[in-house]
């Protein structure tokens, strides 16, 4: 073991530019080991646009509406100060999301991580408006399992966060590379010991992003931001599971899975068919035979799937 | 979804060109939903050739000592007609398969597959010698979890054989491609009514196998072999497990995973040290900091660490 080479691994995110170099046998590694990848230049400059342009008319229609549906304020919306922080279900309310749920160099990436048998679960809209936003404490992600690290430990459930916006030292996320193996007294120890000031940052590499960029986290490694007021930051989170994975260990009911599986066909299909991305080649989703529930299903006529309708 | 496409995949084990290509993404993909993969050309013919001698060596060594140290012989070996087919802790017995238990390809396709806290367990050298070797039933491998599919369908618990001699249609290993993801009851019907007869490979394909070529298969993958007389055909086993699993989930307990890092250390090191692999990067064993155990351990004696004496 090489100290040097170590303090220069975990001093910052790994990173793989994927246009130039697509994911390499060493950003998967460096995943698997630190829990954390920053993907650079996903979208286009058309994509990010047209995400950016989507991502605007969700949150502006937040603030006129003041409504709770599928949204997250800091205080009750109609206080003067609450303003809005996540949006729920983004694939269903807006099609330029839904097509990028259906993009192929993420989905291959996903496909590598997670196996050939992914589904999406969570889909939302994660934003801090100029009105500002307390600071995200220090975390794991929901939807843990019995034994997670040795279930996905070494990343199998991820959160891929799409920038459209850009993220830098002072109003990003940062992590801590490796927590993803940490056991539950040493993550609640330090997660409570950092949670205790409003800010500490003691053992974590900031995520600095640019617009286009994807953020991918294990959802076990440790996490948070600070608190930022005046700037506009949203992500766009899609989280992915093996099927495998959510058919015997949850935290959804079976009939979760060909819901969903429907949902990430159709997003494809929906990509497809746009002429501007004619120059694609469309992600093939092959899971094995034994996880193909869409067959199963009838149509879907939404891409809404309430986490709540499907727990175990 | 394409049934041409299904009958390519399926009717044939995937294999990968490991001098030529590397691993792909595709064979990745292909191992995590078919179970099994061939690396063709994995040794050099000089490493092989040592292979070779050692195989022989400790077979010989059986024969003339009749013992059952760490071997299995088909019938009592004072039987006249006891043939050994299996010798357990190889890589403790002959320096040319601890300096194979090294190999940097090999081990770099297994951080790819295992993750970087990749441990060796098991390893053994199974054979058949012209006196012949009975059928191998179909069956999974030791060592499973419960909810197996969910912890490790997707193959993170990983044997890879690698062969000493040629393995022909009628002299090799046959798996079910996909059957790493089946329901303990799917499995255990399918398993039980190829087994009802002597040799059955409905549903299966043949792993056909060079000297030199490794295959490695999802410890989940039902696999079987026919008996065979007249023919010698020796396979070198090494299994893998990520250290994380193995931590939370057995079935050794945790000192066994220090005291198995220390012996893939020192294996690397003795591989690197000998002049014939000078041109070879030595593999960069570099596990999450929380999954190096191996200095806690006083140095190792031996690379043979019995099984039974690190269960749960």
């Amino acid at each position: 073991m090489n100290p040097v080479t170590e303090v220069r691994t975990d001093s910052r995110v790994p990173e793989c530019d994927i246009r130039r170099t697509g994911l390499l046998p060493e950003h998967v590694t460096a995943f698997r080991r630190q829990g954390v990848l920053a993907v650079r230049g996903l979208l286009t400059p058309e994509e990010l646009a047209d995400a950016q342009q989507a991502g605007k008319t969700l949150i502006d229609r937040a603030w006129s509406t003041r409504s709770m549906d599928d949204t997250i304020w800091t205080l009750e919306p109609h206080l003067p100060d609450a303003a809005p922080v996540r949006i729920e279900y983004v694939v269903d309310k807006a099609r330029p999301i839904a097509v990028l749920a259906g993009h192929p160099l993420l989905l291959r990436i996903m496909e590598q991580l997670v196996g050939p048998n992914l589904i999406p679960t969570w889909d939302s809209m994660v934003f801090k408006t100029p009105a500002g936003a307390p600071r995200l404490a220090w975390h794991r992600d929901a939807g843990l399992y019995t034994d997670a690290v040795g279930v996905t430990g070494a990343g199998r459930v991820i959160d891929a966060g799409i920038y459209l916006d850009p993220a830098p030292e002072d109003n990003c996320v940062w992590c801590i590379p490796e927590s993803n193996y940490w056991d539950d007294e040493r993550l609640t120890t330090t997660a409570d010991r950092l949670n205790a000031s409003e800010w500490d940052t003691t053992g974590a590499v900031p995520a600095v992003m640019r617009p286009g960029d994807a953020l991918l986290h294990n959802i076990l490694t440790l996490h948070g931001a600070p608190a930022v007021v005046g700037k506009q930051r949203r992500v766009i989170y899609f989280e992915y599971r093996p099927a495998e994975v959510e058919w015997q260990l949850g935290p959804h009911t079976e009939s979760y899975i060909g819901l969903k599986q429907q949902i990430l066909r159709s997003c494809v299909r929906m990509r497809a068919a746009e002429s501007r991305f004619g120059d694609e080649e469309p992600f093939d989703y092959r899971p094995a035979e034994s996880f193909r529930h869409w067959a199963d299903q009838p149509e879907s006529t939404t891409f809404r799937v309430p986490h709540e309708d499907h727990w175990r």
